[in-house]
């Protein structure tokens, strides 16, 4: 998501102090007493506007939630969003996903979401997808054995990518959908972007996936 | 499919002696005789009409091919389809699925295709749809711990079925195609059924499964 810049934002986040976390690697290891309780820690890399992550936070009071974005100007909406509520379970910080290891440790989270991620087409780029098996790699590291990386995308070619990629490194994959709006098990929490594109009756693949020893 | 009546049509399978093979459960353990060489045996099930296979018995004259059909009238025309080529590697028999074990024996086949099978769309009647698990296990028995599994159809709810369904068994899937007709590096040969569908623009999905220890 590209949004033309904010005179602002960034001093907006810092100034923030119920919702922005402003230096997370120094929180690796000890995200628990951010939020000052025991809870399960789900992060969505790639937070956008915030809507998923703000809807789950309200909805789920005993998980706690990082929405994790790398540009300014798009968290400043996601917190503008929130700046009248209370929802002390959410935090949001600016930061690279290829610096996920830099700010959380082994078990500092118990699930990754990767929603509508950048689908990068070309295939000289596949290493870029968040679902290439060295993000993957990446992020089994700070979920431990026990995570799960939940996938949603409208994109087919990123999709049939991921599901690719995940049985190739052997990943235990489960609750797959490829028409997300016909799958009446699963309460969906849509985003911005997946609302768009389903009133366009396009399809939501969505998945999960956990590890094996 | 299903085709009316052809009177006949059963004895003339009966009378064929080129690729019919009247007594399958006879040759369990022992399908390398019927063909007189020692080359991979790989079977469809649910033939129809016989195009897939028989195009890919020209193709691939090294291998050898059962098509699997359990309508009499459905295989006369696949029978007719071929009676004045010369296709040595290629055989037909009349037979029911759910009987897999009476006919093969462990290592008989080296590969099965399930191609746009019955999609079973009522959850109560998953257990009669060919991926089901039940039916992998029968399969796995046939063709040992090397064997593949290869499923096409244009039939979503099946498809997110079987990839549910093998993910849990812990099959091992590779190439996962969700759109056949945009995948340039795999070379598709076409069923009937697929081109009809096709030519609607519906998408066909397709996939390789193969074992674990």
């Amino acid at each position: 998501m590209r949004l033309r810049n904010i005179p602002g934002a960034e001093e907006y986040l810092i100034a923030d102090k119920q919702y922005f976390v402003a230096e997370p690697v120094s929180h690796k290891g000890n995200w628990k007493a951010v939020f000052g309780n025991d809870q399960p820690i789900h992060a969505e890399f790639g937070t956008g506007k915030g809507k998923f992550i703000t809807t789950l936070a309200e909805l789920n009071p005993d998980i706690n939630y990082i929405g994790v974005e790398y540009q300014a100007v798009v968290l400043f909406k996601a917190l503008k969003r929130v700046e009248k509520r209370k929802l002390p379970n959410l935090r949001f910080i600016l930061f690279d996903v290829n610096e996920t290891e830099t700010a959380f440790a082994e078990g500092d989270l118990q699930r990754i979401f990767l929603n509508f991620v950048d689908p990068w087409p070309k295939s000289r780029h596949a290493k870029r997808r968040l679902t290439h098996r060295r993000f993957i790699a990446m992020f089994r590291k700070v979920l431990g054995l026990s995570g799960e990386i939940h996938v949603k995308t409208d994109n087919r070619p990123l999709f049939e990518f991921t599901l690719n990629e995940f049985a190739e490194i052997n990943l235990k994959m489960k609750n797959i959908s490829l028409d997300l709006a016909q799958d009446t098990t699963f309460e969906n929490v849509t985003t911005e972007y997946e609302e768009k594109f389903m009133r366009k009756g396009h399809p939501i693949f969505r998945l999960e996936a956990g590890f094996r020893e």
